[in-house]
């Protein structure tokens, strides 16, 4: 399995509508990629002080996966719409997990 | 369920010893920290281009659990030795997960 986590920090004219347009964008685009067998993003809910604005987690089985998910024209249609102006800076790794598997069903969910 | 992920860059000084010097660490004070879910921790690997250094994933409770976490005296002690220093860029996000659990032992593993 393939963790994909990624975190953005915002251009100072992104609004919160903004965010939930981005966000509805994303939950659609997971939901026609079948090879993310995991997917979750939202704003960071600021348990603690400071750090980024948003966070992606998705998972895949492998590089094919990892592919398929962001060269979708799903994907990439949500960059030309949203995250290709919204984003100041970006954070994204890539790490082999074995150790978490999905505890709902494999289509990703809002 | 709450969600961490944090990702670095390095300054330029960083070494693979001292990448390796701070993973070791890490997966000790993850070790240690029982509040800890799910821990996970490494260098990207970089099945994408671009993109930063490290990252963590680590799963918890609550805010309880998070915060046990982050001020604990073991992760205290690794931002001292390790990542005060081998810091360029540092995002972290929290987000509310229902949808992942953990496949093998709650104990976070190497």
């Amino acid at each position: 399995m393939i963790v994909h986590l990624a975190s953005f920090t915002w251009t100072p004219e992104v609004t919160a509508a903004d965010v939930a347009g981005l966000t509805e964008s994303l939950t659609a685009m997971a939901a026609a990629v079948p090879e993310l067998r995991y997917y979750q993003c939202g704003e960071n809910v600021r348990l603690r002080p400071g750090g980024a604005d948003y966070g992606v987690l998705a998972l895949v089985d492998d590089q094919a996966g990892l592919d398929a998910y962001l060269d979708s024209e799903a994907h990439k249609q949500v960059y030309a719409d949203w995250l290709s102006w919204m984003i100041d800076t970006r954070h994204a790794v890539q790490l082999e997990s074995d150790g978490l598997s999905v505890a709902r069903s494999e289509q990703p969910e809002n």
